[in-house]
């Protein structure tokens, strides 16, 4: 088992990565300071995880709460749904939230820790690579509202994350695929050498090896954790964990959610921003072909969708909460683990730059 | 005009209290960032009020949220109507929400700053006394569940309070008493020449005169503050200015909300403790007719109902947020100007103390 120390300045919490730490109540009872413990998961993982994390937890009033499986439920009305029963079983302020699921279980899991009673303890049991290594670390936590996604919310530390790697063989393959394509961005944003060594371990990676997936998930929450602690209140730095992901946004919005997962989407965009960012001179042209053939290797998608023409993403882009003041801004590379926020790009670079990702 | 700093950590904030306050930009405008303001009101003041604040914000985009007027609407469905406003006239994560109103707009406004995307600028206009001397200070902000009050909130710190003592002429006098009430509960919890001072000058604050209600709101809101600078999220000492709350929730519960207002309830609780403490020998017994009269002279109550027997109160205290464990912890007096928190109480005690306030 690895474990990783997340720093934040009054709150500070460790994250378990590596197989079969589910249901260890040696991991998680230590996190637990009260008698009660709520546990929210989705109807899906109800059945497959749920039995032996609830065995775990005989020791402690027991409530739990299973919500619809779904992006669709992440808002305000499912989330009251935790607070009914919460108050029904006379949760006090004492009590500790427990997360099992992926990003939409933990996101109102922990906007609902945030919020309950103005804010109650909260445990986060990540169960696909992409919330390992994405919603870990960084205190984000929120509901979508009809005219936006990740509108309500809170930044709200978790006292532990326990990342159950073996969880992972349980997952669909797009959904690994998916993951992975977050892991390829913390190494192209900050790690040369991570970069290489997801090159020569993709294929361990993207069949499940648990050695070799611990270790990018240790890597890539460390990464993450670096540029969080730097910028806790997402003021500057982090924007750059958003590398591909207005490009992504786009592709999401103009095809429906579901066609794209996020993660695949963030491929295609990663691919956009490593084309625009060697059409600037900043990252050398060959980039294009290594990442695309990185990214092909972990099953994930790099082409620009055929039914999307390049005029199309500019609006889309534009609503985009990293866009700022109407202008343009964008995650690019200023090298390879190097990156960058900037507005020096004009409509007809990104424009190339994404048709330059047809093929 | 009084200025009283409120310092918490790395957040500290002015309150600006005095009268004829209201409309003045150069109060407002310095603590407003961006370019976006969003103003929540109710129906009421929408119409007695808001014209004059709306007319000094003229240099922003302005957008403003008029809710239902009462704590009946203090809850999740009434809260979204702000997050749909400010989606719909899309505000960025730089606007600044501005509450004019009492408790409940105070309180729902400061939750909707503290959740839309993860947290925006936000100052009080607290309309009421008893918003100025008690929402001003210490960031609490929450909606009330179906199941309880306050339940589902955040902790978050205004930009600033503009405490305006002029609009308290235009309340219903019942309204002024009832924050009297929070004023007379900071002499007796934590200040001694405060309270005689209060004894001194009641008619003229009962009367709405505008320097002794400045001091008076200044006062209560530096003890305030004092307590609150030693225990911001609420783990011990804050506790202390609860006193007279658990025998009032008591009362609010079984009368039905509406029938006493909160400072009301209070008053009569707050009778019940002193006499309680007097019980102790812990408070000199003559501080019961004292604090009676001071109580009267601020036109509050201070008989336990007529139509609520003792018995009565014990189970609606044991439900109430300040009962930890099941056990009775209530807030007394050690001495005038001094309180405690204790468990040193026997049923018999409680039932005896609520019995001396039939008359």
């Amino acid at each position: 088992m690895r474990t990783l120390r997340v720093d934040l300045a009054d709150r500070s919490y460790p994250i378990y990565i590596g197989p079969k730490l589910l249901g260890r109540e040696d991991l998680l009872t230590p996190h637990i300071k009260g008698k009660q413990v709520c546990l929210v998961t989705n109807t899906t993982l109800a059945k497959l995880l749920l039995p032996e994390v609830k065995a775990s937890l005989g020791q402690y009033d027991y409530t739990e709460v299973i919500l619809p499986d779904g992006e669709a439920h992440k808002n305000l009305e499912t989330l009251n749904l935790i607070f009914d029963e919460l108050l029904r079983a006379r949760h006090t302020r004492k009590t500790t939230l427990i997360a099992l699921g992926g990003g939409v279980i933990g996101d109102m899991t922990g906007f609902a820790a945030a919020c309950y009673q103005r804010g109650v303890d909260f445990i986060q049991l990540p169960t696909t690579l992409l919330s390992q290594v994405d919603s870990s670390v960084g205190g984000k936590t929120a509901v979508n509202h009809a005219l936006g996604k990740n509108m309500i919310g809170a930044f709200y530390q978790p006292n532990c994350v326990i990342a159950d790697s073996s969880v992972l063989q349980k997952l669909p393959e797009r959904e690994l695929a998916a993951g992975l394509a977050e892991v390829i961005k913390y190494g192209l944003i900050a790690d040369e050498p991570f970069y290489e060594w997801l090159e020569a371990n993709m294929s361990a990676l993207s069949t499940g090896e648990q050695d070799a997936l611990s270790y990018a998930i240790e890597r890539s929450c460390q990464i993450k954790a670096d540029v969080v602690a730097e910028d806790e209140r997402e003021s500057g730095l982090r924007a750059i964990l958003n590398l591909g992901h207005t490009f992504g946004h786009a592709i999401e919005t103009h095809m429906g959610y579901g066609e794209y997962l996020h993660g695949e989407a963030v491929a295609i965009g990663m691919q956009m921003a490593i084309a625009l960012s060697a059409s600037k001179g900043w990252v050398d042209a060959e980039l294009i072909e290594r990442n695309k053939a990185l990214s092909l290797a972990a099953g994930l998608p790099v082409i620009t969708p055929d039914t999307m023409r390049a005029e199309e993403f500019l609006p889309l882009m534009a609503v985009d909460k990293k866009v700022l003041d109407g202008r343009l801004r964008l995650v690019l590379l200023s090298a390879l683990g190097k990156a960058v926020v900037t507005e020096e790009v004009t409509e007809e670079e990104v424009l190339a730059a994404i048709e330059a990702c047809r093929s």
